[in-house]
């Protein structure tokens, strides 16, 4: 995603010099990601601070980067679910996750997950997931599916993959006249995007969004207050907690992938 | 639209008996896009009445009939640009003028109106249009015309031709952030819209609508007020006034088109 929007992630030193502010044994290190967070102590561009709440554990509120924060803000900044209406939410990891966490801080009273792995239904139950939709078992479009379980479609979409099928299905499986698809999953780059016409003029909105439309600086504390305020359930996104001195198999860990979706990679 | 919204503007008889109110001779006539009004009295569904200011001149406010209202609420109530912002609008006939109509009573102070007769510019003037794109004068994508001459794009787009090319340039000719496009135009039944989803992941957004999301009984007569209050200009959409005894000269400078907007047909 910031490859697709030109925002350079691995520039891996400070602007104002092109320097970087680490070494080790006299040879540099290079920043990482604008916060280089894997030490006591780090040297950041002011536009990369967020002042938040000082009680706020930091061993819970550091999952709230990019992925937990632009599923949650994709459906609450962006998608705005009605109390008591309908969200479809496309993928279970992390970022649907936290997308079906909006729903349900929204208060959305259905929330259909849509996965092809049945065995992720179970956990997204306690993000407030209530319906769950298995692609795999279908052999027509998912949008069919969710226009016949919801008489006609859901009121909100958020589309959390990145395959440009269930992007399609997004779009499609809201309800006429007033659905809102939102797309945060990022597409390959050949990827494009296809939809009669009439779908649009049926008075459906296509959205899309980074970063959950979240400013980090001045949005991200009141996520933080959220949490503070137990609206926001950070606690259920953590599946894993590894020591610093292991924290190459958390990376291990992330390519494996099954199962997992925040490991937090703590002090010994 | 109709059809491909499966509405039936041509039912030709009352809904609770199948029966027409009309005969000539004894030889029952049928209704007319559930109105009739092409008679001194009428009958029809209660559904099918607005009350409006009793003030208002009939030979005027008749003209807001699906094409101009369609096209006004396109602009004020769904892409609603703010004051100061820029408008590009595709296709300059009656739907045309009437969104770039709305454009001007929101307050926009750029309106590009896009088309493939220069011809037409002259007249958009008076619609508030201030630039002017010849679809037939560019090579490129009309998007990256559009996006030059606006430092990136336009804050809002409607397109009223429903050429599944100039839908496509309508919606990315919006700036990345924060564009909102704006179906409006009927496509050809095998239209399919194709775009990167880069485009909508960089927060643009796509709408349509019908009838310019007006709910025709409770939403009109407010429009009728707006021309009462000298907002709205409908004098400016009427090209021809023809006396009823020479209906089908009506109907044939309609099916030629050429330089032409709204015809009234007047009592002789």
């Amino acid at each position: 995603m910031c490859d697709l929007l030109r925002i350079n992630s691995v520039r891996g030193v400070m602007l104002a010099d092109g320097q970087s502010r680490f070494s080790i044994n006299g040879e540099p290190v290079n920043h990482f990601l604008g916060t280089s967070t894997f030490s006591e102590y780090t040297v950041v561009h002011s536009g990369c601070v967020a002042k938040i709440n000082p009680l706020a554990p930091l061993d819970k509120v550091c999952i709230l980067s990019c992925g937990v924060s632009t599923g949650l803000g994709a459906t609450l900044n962006v998608a705005k679910p009605e109390r008591g209406s309908s969200v479809a939410v496309f993928g279970l990891g992390a970022v649907g996750l936290a997308a079906a966490e909006g729903a349900r801080i929204a208060g959305a009273s259905r929330i259909i997950g849509v996965d092809r792995s049945s065995k992720r239904f179970e956990e997204a139950k306690k993000f407030g997931v209530t319906d769950f939709v298995n692609t795999s078992e279908h052999d027509r479009p998912i949008q069919e599916v969710i226009a016949e379980m919801t008489n006609g479609g859901v009121d909100r979409s958020v589309e959390c993959t990145g395959n440009i099928d269930n992007m399609i299905s997004a779009f499609e499986c809201v309800h006429d006249g007033w659905g809102v698809a939102v797309l945060v999953g990022v597409p390959s780059k050949d990827a494009v995007f296809m939809t009669k016409p009439i779908n649009v003029l049926n008075e459906r909105t296509l959205k899309g969004t980074f970063f959950g439309n979240y400013k980090p600086r001045t949005d991200l504390p009141s996520v933080v207050d959220m949490y503070m305020n137990k609206q926001l359930e950070l606690e259920k996104f953590i599946t894993h907690r590894i020591p610093f001195s292991e924290i190459n198999k958390a990376f291990e860990y992330m390519v494996k992938g099954e199962g997992l979706r925040c490991i937090i990679s703590m002090e010994d």
